[in-house]
């Protein structure tokens, strides 16, 4: 694992490429959304029999293909599956919005009421893993939100069914509706409706390059989360800090994507490189050991920093979607993080805890974007409404205002709406 | 202005077409703002002259120019831009969000930092006619967020300077730095960065087709606020309501675009007339009337609903920017919509008093978006972090269930980071 100074991870980080606009592959995203416009459920089956291999039946799991994943999946499972969903609930619950008013004098009342998003789609990916926490992490904020109708969408197995881990969280949670469709084409179902899917509001979930690429073209037409890039984990530590456990961190990160980038932060050079003698070791007993030695030789650096000040501006640049900051008083760091996804604190705080069972969501901002969006929560399945209401005297008072500032537009319809409430136009 | 049923109302709604995607427009606003990215303020030079005339020597607006312009509005402009101003201000304070913290038994600390997004870019339209008033709107969230550096683009007149009643507005927002760049261009240089032009986080603000296009596409790279389309007001009024006012409000939304919809929902067919009348009788007072009598053409209808129940089905459907309740207990209708923007009480809540002087903002979700996005506010101009903190020993009551979980999605290098912990993994 390589050792850098803060000079040469800047230049390296400028030169890393954002996002490409590939008008090629945007064409055939497109066609692929058009078609399940006009064709509906025929341009689902046909697509899932294209890319999935599958001849789906029914488009919608039933409830007895829910009932029978019940019955496999471990006990052992269900019961963590529970207690991940008890400890996800409760944090989400302090996340819930109020709508409010208040009281100005002369009979003015204004306020921001809040209500759910009413019908909400989830992608969760399939393929070869299986993601049942996807489920939990998008579903339990959303159902507390108030959202009536939940639908998720996933891609059927090579055997036509649906992941049995993924369907148990699904019910768990209390989704309404589980479409076996993947890809661009499951995003077009839910942003414009089939016979079998029904068109949502907004959709949520990660999602390949088709996913990523369908959700920004819909987007608009139905609100979407994010579009999530590669992920990342910063650790901030010191020499108090177990190289042993640092290591094991980045490895987790790594072991997600070729793409993922697993960086740490220190001001110790002795450290530094007892981490990445650590990285290296542990490097053999992963599963995903392939996918994990790309990521740590292409994205994963040790970035030695010449102060803590230095440290810290370099992890407000780098606006990580996992901050673990691994220090000897990790609070004290806290009022310096501007940008991060989620702050883990202290060296029982790893990121898989966050991951699973910690409480937070673990859909986060990607790829430095931290440094303007928020993790996943109850906010994003409800919207506002601004109230206004003026009394006859509290309007009289601030018409001439208006009329004058709708005249410097040059908008006199707009001055003429209040005119004729003051009785000067008829 | 057309009267029609619930039925002819909904069978309109499905034909009229949501976005369109045209590659071939999207192929020039991508070679803009390539061309911004590749060449910066050369680029930003070329583009000004070719779209608005004019040979551009600074591009940052100077301090001078702001001063002068402070001489060539009114007193009276100042006077009520000043009231607006702090009317704006009083709202929006009460929309700010604090970071919070729960503790949880042994040893577990959880919460949601917020903190202001650093730099954000508000596009301010040119052209014809002026907005003070968007500049308020959308300056005074970002200030109360806290944003540090506030940059503001919009494109010059023809003599090559900005319009000082939007440049005093800029100025009394304590905007932070003003462009004289419109365009595509402008929200490329706001998203890349030029030699003159900071980077930003974040850009809001309405603009032409060009402007929204470019914003779906550096959506990613940077944080937008939504992609505007055309303005809608919706009145929902009883026999008791005055067709006058109403009418008023109705010519107010269309004088602002074409494509701009007017519509009333009522359940009284003979104040369906009245209206239908006085709106034709008022239209000839106003100065964009061709503009106006397009949009009533058009889009603008008055709603004749069977019942109560079905008048608010219709409104939560249209979910429309800014509604208007115009019957006689306003208040008891309010819980039963769903979907707008902005909701008006009562016949002195004209839509125009939302636009400048109430206190909320005026950029809304438009074209039906209300059903799944917010009016701008405080919270766009800020983000969330999670915050976790786990002691040893609450750690080790769920370590169990991680690995467990992170088995059952195939990632050993996450269970792995939990057993070093555990000591049972070297």
């Amino acid at each position: 694992m390589k050792m850098i100074s803060a000079i040469e991870f800047r230049n390296e980080k400028e030169s890393r490429k954002s996002q490409t606009n590939d008008l090629e592959f945007d064409k055939i995203v497109l066609s692929i959304i058009e078609e399940v416009r006009s064709k509906g459920d025929n341009a689902l089956r046909a697509y899932t029999e294209q890319f999935d291999g599958v001849l789906l039946d029914d488009i919608i799991v039933s409830d007895e293909e829910i009932d029978e994943a019940y019955s496999l999946v471990s006990t052992a499972f269900l019961a963590s599956l529970k207690k991940a969903e008890q400890r996800i609930t409760v944090y989400h619950e302090e996340q819930k919005e109020r709508s409010w008013f208040v009281q100005q004098e002369k009979g003015i009342l204004l306020g921001q009421q809040v209500t759910p998003i009413e019908r909400v789609g989830i992608y969760v990916p399939g393929g070869k893993a299986s993601y049942p926490s996807t489920v939990l992490m998008n579903a339990i904020p959303a159902k507390i939100a108030g959202v009536s109708h939940l639908a998720m969408t996933t891609p059927p197995q090579s055997d036509g069914k649906v992941n049995p881990h993924v369907l148990v969280a699904a019910r768990e949670t209390g989704v309404d509706a589980v479409y076996k469709v993947g890809g661009a084409q499951a995003i077009a179902a839910l942003a414009y409706g089939t016979e079998s899917v029904r068109k949502v509001m907004k959709i949520t979930g990660p999602g390949n390059a088709f996913v990523a690429r369908a959700k920004k073209w819909v987007f608009g037409e139905v609100a979407i989360d994010m579009i999530a890039g590669p992920s990342e984990v910063c650790v901030l530590a010191d020499d108090k800090a177990d190289a042993r456990f640092v290591a094991a961190d980045l490895l987790a990160q790594a072991e997600h994507d070729e793409r993922a980038a697993a960086l740490c932060v220190t001001t110790s050079e002795s450290f530094a490189e007892k981490l990445a003698a650590e990285v290296m070791r542990q490097l053999d007993e992963l599963d995903r050991v392939e996918i994990a030695s790309r990521s740590i030789e292409d994205f994963g650096r040790v970035i030695v920093a010449e102060s803590k000040a230095e440290a810290l501006e370099i992890v407000n640049k780098i606006a990580p979607e996992h901050l673990q900051i691994m220090v000897e008083n990790p609070m004290e760091l806290l009022p310096f993080i501007r940008n991060a996804g989620a702050i883990f604190l202290g060296e029982y705080s790893p990121e898989a805890l966050g991951d699973y069972m910690a409480g937070p969501n673990h859909t986060l901002p990607t790829s430095g974007t931290a440094a303007f969006s928020s993790p996943l929560g109850v906010y994003d399945f409800m919207k506002r409404s601004s109230i206004i209401h003026y009394s006859e005297q509290a309007f009289r008072e601030v018409a001439d205002d208006i009329v004058l500032l709708a005249e410097a537009e040059r908008l006199t319809g707009h001055a003429n709406s209040i005119r004729i409430r003051k009785g000067v136009f008829e």
